[in-house]
């Protein structure tokens, strides 16, 4: 695959600056070679375009120029992946379905499915049109795949489940496992049945190895276009909006409710029963419980707003040795002082 | 399935005020219908026993008459389990051993024992009677799994393993990969061959992608009734009591020995070589290393009695930029004092 | 297998003290019997030296003559992985390639690769001579494993990566899924195809269900002899060096890149587009972000001096509370003074 870089820059509706030239694939600024395009966005990474070899760079306004040639974007990621849609591969090497997968004799599977060797499509299961079911991949009884759904190798989706289009499911991610639900009797942990199941909505994706737990009654909700990364816990009955973030590691106690367009950063840990409203934002590690506004940006465990924790655990937390220190000396040097003026006193 | 409230209440041994009435399934205070009986027992929910539509909700004494109908428990989540598991349905779809599964010539199945396709079963592995084994699952050679235990999809049982009855493992779950044991060597890491297995006691269950890894020597064990929840990490030698819960995305280090009806919350980590005694608690996010005394409330990282972590981390450390001024203040304050007070004595 | 400690001190090149003796296994030092070798090297475990049954304990100077008969060892851990190695059994127990298994007709299998039932090789891969893939395991197109590896039950390893010599999947494990990468939209996440690799350098060894993400464009990498455990998260893009340590349940961001010989305790998470120094260590559950000096021992979130973290966060933060209150009780006291003075102004 070649493109000429005005039919590119027409193509997106993008403003190219240089003489013409054919591309043949995208790169980083470090390892493109001439016949490749590059693209900036991180301003950490700006030095790079004095010594890139990249024949175009895709940017914004604040870089232009400094390349011999770029493709100007006032969203740089969108246009990103624009152009990387047209040299991506996509993935398999597989096509219909395979002898050697299982498939209830019950369960209705759209004839444009690709079912790869190793895969168990359970009974009454339904899989929507262009849905791809790699191997080793798992469909329990009465789920619905939507249309156009990637269930990539060793994924897991049990039992009475409900996908909705264009879902992703990365390697190995598990979603219908049992809720963590006991009940404490005399004789220990006595499990509680967990009868409810998951729904996940249009155009969500779940990382490799991720757990989505099925609710104990009623749902465990995904909200559309809502992206999780690789690894994460997902507890039964949360609640999860449209179109947050959820990064690598995160995990989201029971019954936990989060608004649309929130983002959790890296191993944050939500506690059972939480509520984290709209647009809030929650930085790496942070552990939070009880309820968040709309909007917060928050971190910390337990959180606090962000900039008082970049004060307190980031600039104060290690001098903090050096102040029990001075605050030790003002002890001394009052105490000092009430006595040389207890002694004044004497004389006065 | 249905059932009179009278009858349900009879079989539980509970106490039931109100109408008698059929009910049809369980579910949320929130999403119950008429049809279907609810529970409260988090205060945190109370304020929907007003609205619920439920048409009897399980409760204790505290909030009886809330509703127009009843039971009345002493151990809610206890009798909530025994009404679930009446409307449950076993998951699954699949009975008798598959032709597409792989069992070794030298393992023995017991015969009431359902394989999946896609199961393998090694030499001289024991499977006991009941048990299930659903597609994608592996039992490596030597390992004995008990009766009535359920292997869910594309979990792994590594070889030379034992497991009681009642054990479930969630899908994704592995059990006896290699404990990590290198030495250091001049030429890098040298790999420390892992010939240990593990144990895993009656009514243990273990969530979706956790990950218990075999002894380098000796025994991995996890103890009767312990219950651990998804992406967890046991290193290897780890021993785990009776009775535990080990809550989603814990880590404990190698050789670390825990007691009986200890709980480790989510993200809790646990250094190598730790001991922790019977009954304590740790709070979510924590650190622990060294010893823990029995029945100990812990929290933070390094972990700290509960409560005093509340007040450091919780209440003091969101104040802590504000000490460094106050401090800060104090000594300017204090110095002015002692020059004033030297200038005084100028004029004494 | 039975050896006679001098046969086996002469084989591993130590000095043996004692009365000769046939070992038949190796054990720890609290289980193993007087027909068994033992161990001792942390010690925290010294004073199992008086009570152990073990038939001989290989163990450096400090320790010799506390028993019958010692091995001496001037690296116990290296010398221990010399001796477990004799005794080892391979695990598995399956031979040449399954008719159960799937291979395309254009991969190429070495005719010396065991192949388990329910693997997976895609169309080009490559599969080099006396590597091991274990039941349900996933080989993408074009990806091309080494000699010598293992790749344990439902390890997945998607198309196009490249894996060296002797590198080890645990169960689980996956290589190759997408990396995490979206750009804002108004319709949306959008996401941004990962068209890039991974490439896992000879003597790897990756752990039970970790995730490493393909690069965006380009390659992440792990290098050569780095040890993965389990649970571990490895952004796309990200490099890591030779002779690494990467603890369980760590995560690392993307682009973030890592030197040789540097060591990640566990539930460290490590920021995008962070860089960290040759040899650097950084302690468990910390928090990384930009750029860290080589040789550095951080802990703390977000990471300070190991040294300071202990004092700030173990000595002090606990008594944080109490420092609040001394500040107070200054407080009052210098006003107090201060009154006291003024009042004594106004009498001068």
């Amino acid at each position: 695959m070649k493109i000429l870089l005005s039919a590119l820059a027409e193509k997106l509706g993008l403003e190219f600056s240089g003489e013409d030239f054919e591309i043949v694939g995208v790169n980083t600024l470090e390892k493109a070679g001439p016949d490749e395009l590059s693209f900036l966005v991180n301003p950490k990474y700006a030095p790079q375009m004095e010594k890139t070899r990249a024949g175009c760079v895709l940017t914004s306004g604040s870089y232009v120029g400094k390349t011999e040639r770029t493709l100007l974007s006032s969203n740089v990621y969108m246009d990103l992946a624009r152009v990387v849609d047209l040299f991506a591969e996509v993935q398999g090497c597989f096509e219909g379905v395979s002898e050697l997968a299982y498939i209830h004799p019950d369960a209705t599977v759209d004839e444009s499915v690709t079912v790869y060797p190793f895969v168990f499509v359970g009974a009454q299961a339904h899989i929507g049109a262009g849905t791809v079911l790699f191997s080793g991949s798992y469909v329990g009884e009465k789920t619905v795949i939507g249309c156009d759904c990637i269930v990539y190798p060793n994924a897991v989706v049990m039992g009475g489940l409900e996908l909705g289009d264009n879902v992703i499911l990365q390697p190995g991610a598990v979603l219908g496992g049992d809720g963590y639900g006991f009940a404490q009797t005399a004789a220990g942990h006595m499990k509680i049945p967990q009868i409810g199941n998951v729904v996940v909505e249009d155009n969500v994706e779940i990382g490799s190895n991720s757990a989505i737990d099925r609710a104990a009654l009623d749902t465990t909700r995904i909200g559309m276009g809502t992206k999780i990364d690789n690894l994460v816990q997902v507890g039964h009955n949360v609640e999860i909006g449209q179109h947050c973030l959820v990064i690598g590691q995160v995990g989201i106690g029971g019954s936990t409710k989060i608004g649309n367009g929130v983002v959790l950063a890296g191993q944050v840990g939500v506690a059972d029963n939480a509520q984290i409203g709209d647009g809030a934002m929650v930085g790496a590690q942070s552990g939070v419980s009880g309820n968040v506004e709309p909007g917060s940006k928050l971190a910390g465990s337990p959180v606090m707003p962000a900039g008082t924790f970049l004060k307190a655990a980031g600039v104060c937390l290690p001098k903090l040795p050096e102040l029990f220190k001075r605050v030790k000396k003002l002890e001394k040097e009052l105490e000092s002082l009430r006595s040389s003026r207890s002694g004044g006193d004497f004389y006065e």
